[in-house]
């Protein structure tokens, strides 16, 4: 049983994001690690660097292969990564192509084009959140867009505005976090043992190319001690949770002002039976907290020492999937929560 | 399986501690609210307000119960927190006697003191590791404190010390926190639905206490709004990490420069079969940094609205658990390094 | 005197940079917000909102105004926002046409708008200095590129490479900062007391396109309770600092490697006379942990109260001019660093 | 003029506090310095390490000498710190005596050790201000605790609960904080070159402790790079603040409520002649949130490289005064709130 809440048996049904957490699992990072090593195979092979043969065989292992956990386990305790042992299991796995398993790689490229693979999928399923919570706001615009709403400046009341108004606070930053999330590249990582892919001469280039190209994956250069690919990818997370921690703060103090909104769905007391508190709208504002302290964490690893640094980037291993499931579960809750909201502005305006 | 490093299939290997995560996991949670429900009933019963047979039921349940988890996570995604349901359950599960159960308390009492029912050992293992880690520093000084090593200031050779003065710096700011850990009051939470105790009358104050006597802690005024405890753990936290961080950057450093230093246990490389990497004192860097950008957030929790803050607790629930887990990964890994320097100081002085 | 490091009487010469700083004093501040002012009398004649002379006579107030800066500070200290006083003070010098001082804007327009027409001059200057540590950069690479350097990962020695790698990993980030920093829009921001811009009726748009157009500014519907127009600068802010930070540990490194750099230009010590301390670089680790740090609290401010945020808005006044000039200050040094290097790679390859 | 909101022409009158800064000038920090070089020549003299006359001459050029600022700027700008330029100045001062200036210190014994005796009656200020603020809210108890008040929890009404009750949790933490602020050890900071006093042989310690007794300091050993002291002030300032923020945070809601508070002395705004903002309120929570963000910055600065290190000191330079700054201004505020205060609880109860 987890003790993190993001995976904890009962904390995550309020405070986890299930869609979002399945890319970040061990099978999930397992499987697009073997997809690089299948892919590095074959892009090998079509610059004659190994035998078609031995990729083809390399890629069926990679299908197929699942590898002992346990053993990963304890040789990333020792290693400080996974890809060592991972290695090891698949040249195992692969017979005799085995010893043509992640010539040139590292494991740096593994792990950061694995978490590539993966992001890229992750901003797609955010886009269609955050889609779906304009959608369903500009509903609730269409129904009470008109209505009054006392506007409210540094916590008093200043002069009445509409719904319509309050809504659009809401919604104007989503378009351009949907247009970011579907546009950003999303690159392979290939450097070798110090980045410069010594083992390949002048056929470098062209096997990064066929790489990426394999992989659906951006070609640049190796990034592997240059991080501000993985602090854009964080801020634009802290970005979404942030305007939806305003979302929810609002929420929370309509509910307050109590005439200003309907919500269902609100949670129960242990204490008083009468209370519906604004559970998902709070909730909001701590996952927008979180992830505006995590994103520090992101960008002091931006520091990373020479050709490669583990201390810098172990902690973005850290912080990034949890910044990554809390914006997952800040976008579920938001949808949640507004498809919770029954009236805008008061009873009888 | 679990997306976060901490709980996570491999990386746990490295970035994990079970025995400080098992008192965070929803299990050790569960037992300990049961607890409090439990000592809350015979707290009451001893001051009349429910009958002895009732309690000694309410214990009895307490002590059997297997809460229904799935229930337990529906609910808290709907109330926000675990208790309304897992009271629920519980008073069916005491019969007749469920009446009883859970009079005049709230969530947060239940949540707050299984907190501290959990942190208490924490603290106690967190000083033996302590304990262990200067006895094995106190043998290195023993063995080669007499050894020359060059002085570093500003990242420049100084003036020659010896190897006593650096694991002087080391150790110095061990046995404060250790006595901290030992001396701190770990106190009962608990204040009803709104702090006043409402339900009690006169006997609140004693029922409050006859509450923390049963369960060993230290009785209190309710501190629901008033964090400064949950931010003076964390702060010992990170500054446990923080020393922690600082040898492992040292011990990194002095395996960069060569001579100064011989480490067994370094990582492997996938790339370069000649490397040992110096993993675990990265990894106290990075454990460092982690927990000195989560105290952040512990401090923004601080600022709770009125009579509780929904969103500021629900902040301290996403940080706290990974901070003390982090904290006893360090320890972990600062104990098996310092038992695999094999030497300290030049080989030939 | 001031007590603060960017500022302070002898730590500003390592700490500050005084032409970024000018930017954020007093004095460029009040100058902008005259400037808002004036160009709102303007476009509110273009569109028959106030006679073209009002607006001609606001227009040379604004030009020749020199506020009472003791009354400012009084009064911000009561108002939590400079601009009742000013526009008071304001009113008094432009005379009868006084009373078309600042019709349908509120604090916020001016202060935000402000702070965008002395962002955008900031951008270009630090666009020039990232071109001239490219440039020197470059010449680096022509004059050492080929040697050979001890490519290092992990703080371990790993394989050879050349000093032209090392130098790519320095410059790639670059480009992207530089095109960031020229692209960027920077918005005007006007909504009045609410956002809505009531005073206006049908010609709302048109006044805040003619607003916009006189400043030179990008005209975007209000963004006064939506921060991530802040937050993207100051991301930006940290990538770049982020990325000098990496460089200076480098050069740090290289410096306590002892053959692997010459640089001239280093600190002396109060100690030890024969100590060069490699000051510049040191200091830019410094300044990209400050800015690592500080984003943080850029992005808790984007959680506004309803229309506007005393709060959340206050704190972004607090961090980001300070984030602008540890910037400038990390690019000053960065500078004055890669024009001290002297060699790279060992003297006798 | 100043860029920094703290040391601002108009908004440190909102934000700044004169009473704290004044600790934190180069003035005061001149001042603390030359008090450490002639507590040191006279702790040198009474062991028999310079002669007294020496040590008296020191005294008195200390007592008198002005140093030459702009130097002190240059030279911090290439040695990254003060000192060495400071002690040429001191010993050009001191005549023939100058020799036997800063013997056996380093520059960080100068600088911490300013520090520490300026921190120390910065705490004896802060704990009078929490007296202080105490003293009002006893008052306010007094006249207004009776008072009802709706209790409330999640950002909802829970139960009726008294003025007393709110006043109690808004008091609570207090007394904790007054305690540590006068009870905590300001030690002397004194180790040399590289920790070790290497140039008083058997008589460090003896020097040590005699320096210590001068300045009125605990005498500890060197923590040059064991900042953990550093950590536990700023934690103690981010709790007196953050305590602080809640205060504001309950008032700037109870003046949304309407009827929960009277107060005078709020602020106007530009765009609304009939609105009152509860700007210290709001400004408390800024300041709480600046805190809590900087406290990260101290406790990444814990991992030092070495004996000493460059980077992370100079980060703490960065970050502590500024902490120590924004806690003075929310006690000055809290104290003004406070104050302000005109009725608690509703009108006609």
């Amino acid at each position: 049983m987890s003790a993190i809440a993001f995976d904890h048996p009962f904390l995550s049904g309020l405070l986890g994001d299930e869609e979002t957490a399945a890319y970040f699992s061990g099978e999930a990072d397992i499987r697009a690690m073997l997809q690089f090593e299948a892919a590095l195979a074959r892009a090998q092979a079509a610059h004659d660097i190994i035998p078609l043969a031995a990729a083809e065989t390399i890629s069926s292992a990679c299908a197929s292969f699942a590898p002992d956990i346990g053993s990963l386990r304890t040789a990333t305790a020792r290693d400080g990564v996974v890809i060592p042992e991972l290695v090891r299991q698949l040249r195992a796995a692969a017979g005799e192509a085995g010893t043509q398993v992640h010539i040139g790689a590292t494991s740096q490229d593994v792990i950061d084009t694995s978490l590539m693979l993966r992001l890229k999928p992750v901003a797609f399923v955010f886009a269609a959140h955050l889609t779906a919570i304009e959608v369903r706001l500009a509903e609730l615009h269409q129904t009470f867009g008109s209505r009054p709403l006392m506007g409210r400046t540094r916590m008093q009341a200043a002069i009445p505005i509409t719904v319509a108004d309050r809504l659009r606070a809401w919604r104007n930053p989503f378009d351009g976090y949907r247009e970011k999330l579907t546009e950003l590249r999303f690159p392979l990582q290939f450097g070798g043992a110090a980045g410069i892919l010594e083992k390949f001469g002048g056929k470098a280039a062209a096997v990064r190319s066929s790489l990426a190209q394999e992989l659906g994956l951006a070609d640049l250069p190796q990034w592997q001690s240059q991080r501000g690919i993985i602090a854009e990818f964080a801020n634009l997370l802290a970005l979404i949770s942030g305007s939806l921690g305003k979302f929810g703060q609002d929420i929370a103090l309509m509910a307050q002002a109590g005439d200003e909104i309907a919500l269902s769905g609100g949670g129960g007391s242990s204490a008083m039976a009468h209370k519906q508190n604004p559970v998902a709208a709070e909730t909001l504002v701590a996952l927008a907290r979180f992830n505006a302290t995590q994103i520090s964490a992101i960008h002091q690893s931006m520091i990373h020492e020479q050709e490669r640094s583990g201390a810098a980037w172990t902690l973005e291993w850290l912080v990034l999937p949890q910044m990554a499931i809390a914006t997952g579960a800040a976008l579920r809750l938001a949808r949640e929560l507004a498809n919770n909201i029954n009236r805008l502005g008061a009873v009888n305006p």
